[in-house]
């Protein structure tokens, strides 16, 4: 059997399921990033992401652009778990053919990244590869109180997604911004109950709050802000990439969060959390509805 | 220009050199882990090493082995600063025609690694590659008081080294035991003043020790130990990835160390610390010096 007839996400869950973890760990492999005792007060939050040339961005495309998405995966995993990043460690493999201004390039793009999102870039690893893959692994700490999981979405919640999603691949994935900003001043402000961001597909990734909370979902295609870069509705809903955040709280903060929400980035909301038996269902704009069964990207 | 025509050591220092970094940091790049601020009296550390099949690892090499190889490589990073490992985020790119029960194996040889270094698996990245690629980033701790860094050698410390040098592209590469218990029992009972494991050569890495400290040394062949899977004492002393500590302490607590020296693994006494004026100098075993002029592996 080869990895591809398996799947990425059934190899991963297989792998999961096989590792023990001490009590120093809240949360392993199953969410954004790691969650692990710190201090009385935070969490330690550890996260890395992975980038391949020719599967993440294409020979060429604009080395600063390159090393940017890279750190900002990374900021989003951890912007994700209502967390403020902190230390980078970066692992390159670049071919020795490669134009050295390529490859500063690629630092700079890091770097640019590393300063406006407040991380040191503490050390790495370089080697020589035939292709270009940036690892970057992040580490980032949460307020107790903060810590925004995929697993704890409660019935009636209010579900909420920040920007436009669909038609990243136009360019949004390769010069996005990381909704950090935002998901901090939410876990301040707002009892977040579940929180993930985009990287397979709304579809996919609200499906797994879903799943690691037990619950169930209706959202509205007529409340889906769909990007003008999106093939359309039916593609939005399942590219990846996106880089937004979905999010859930209860419906009674919802009013007060549009009211005072201080940011251009906008939210929309689109849809509740209802039962696990009641299942995941999208109303059409004719009113309707379909059972979506999550699918998202695979690697494999 | 090339990265082959500037070399992996000149590019990573002129990288180094643009980053600027917080108050939090106590040590970024240029030792073998960063030292990072954490609590009254630890420190966190963190590293990354890649491991590239063709460059770190031949094709079809046993897939545990190939795990437990990256993982070690951390893990010896950590040993190296005299701390104890703890968290890893693994990032694995594979080839979607990749045998299912080698995948696993990977992960397996990890796992083994893990548990016997009390490593938790966190979580991690998995992406589709045409080579298998494996990051592994690693935090520890380390008390305060037990740091050991590459940049406080002192004039006079006695060199040491464990193990047997050389020759591990035979099999130890692939199979080597980070001397984790051992760099733990240095610092915990001595004052382990410099201290950096064997990734590029004896050589090169033990001249890593004299830069950061800005010292220089007298080495003697008679007391290196050679293992019998090198080509010789020129090469051995030049060969990558055999994973030993080189480290540097106080001549007068030498003749301690070796009398309550615990384990099985040996330790040499190679040398001593001079000053940076008097330079780094092998003494032949005809008794003839050679002026040292330090060169590892280079992956450009």
């Amino acid at each position: 059997m080869r990895l591809k007839d398996l799947g990425e996400f059934n190899f991963i869950n297989r792998i999961s399921k096989t590792i023990k973890l001490s009590s120093r760990v809240i949360k392993g492999i199953g969410d954004d990033a790691a969650v692990l005792r710190h201090t009385k007060d935070k969490y330690l939050l550890f996260t890395a992401d992975m980038l391949v040339e020719g599967k993440h961005f294409h020979k060429g495309a604009k080395a600063g652009l390159v090393g940017g998405k890279a750190l900002s995966c990374s900021v989003s995993d951890i912007a994700a778990m209502g967390g403020v990043p902190k230390f980078a460690v970066i692992s390159i493999g670049l071919p020795g053919s490669l134009g050295l201004k390529y490859a500063d390039g690629i630092y700079k793009g890091i770097k640019k990244a590393a300063d406006r999102f407040g991380v040191d870039l503490v050390g790495g690893d370089t080697v020589g590869s035939e292709k270009i893959i940036i690892n970057i692994a992040l580490t980032g700490e949460v307020e107790k109180k903060s810590l925004a999981l995929r697993s704890n979405a409660e019935e009636n919640d209010a579900i909420f997604v920040t920007g436009n999603i669909g038609g990243s691949i136009k360019l949004k994935h390769l010069n996005f911004t990381p909704r950090l900003k935002e998901a901090r001043f939410l876990v301040k402000n707002f009892t977040v109950n579940s929180m993930i961001d985009i990287s397979d597909g709304l579809l996919a990734d609200l499906g797994r709050i879903l799943k690691e909370s037990g619950k169930g979902a209706i959202i509205y295609e007529s409340a889906i802000p769909v990007s003008k870069n999106a093939l359309g509705f039916d593609s939005a809903v399942r590219d990846g990439e996106d880089f937004e955040l979905i999010f859930t709280l209860p419906e009674s903060s919802a009013c007060r969060l549009k009211k005072f929400w201080p940011f251009k980035t906008k939210i929309s909301e689109i849809g509740r959390i209802c039962s696990f038996r009641k299942g995941f269902f999208l109303v059409r704009k004719n009113g309707k509805s379909e059972r979506i069964k999550p699918a998202g990207f695979t690697h494999f």
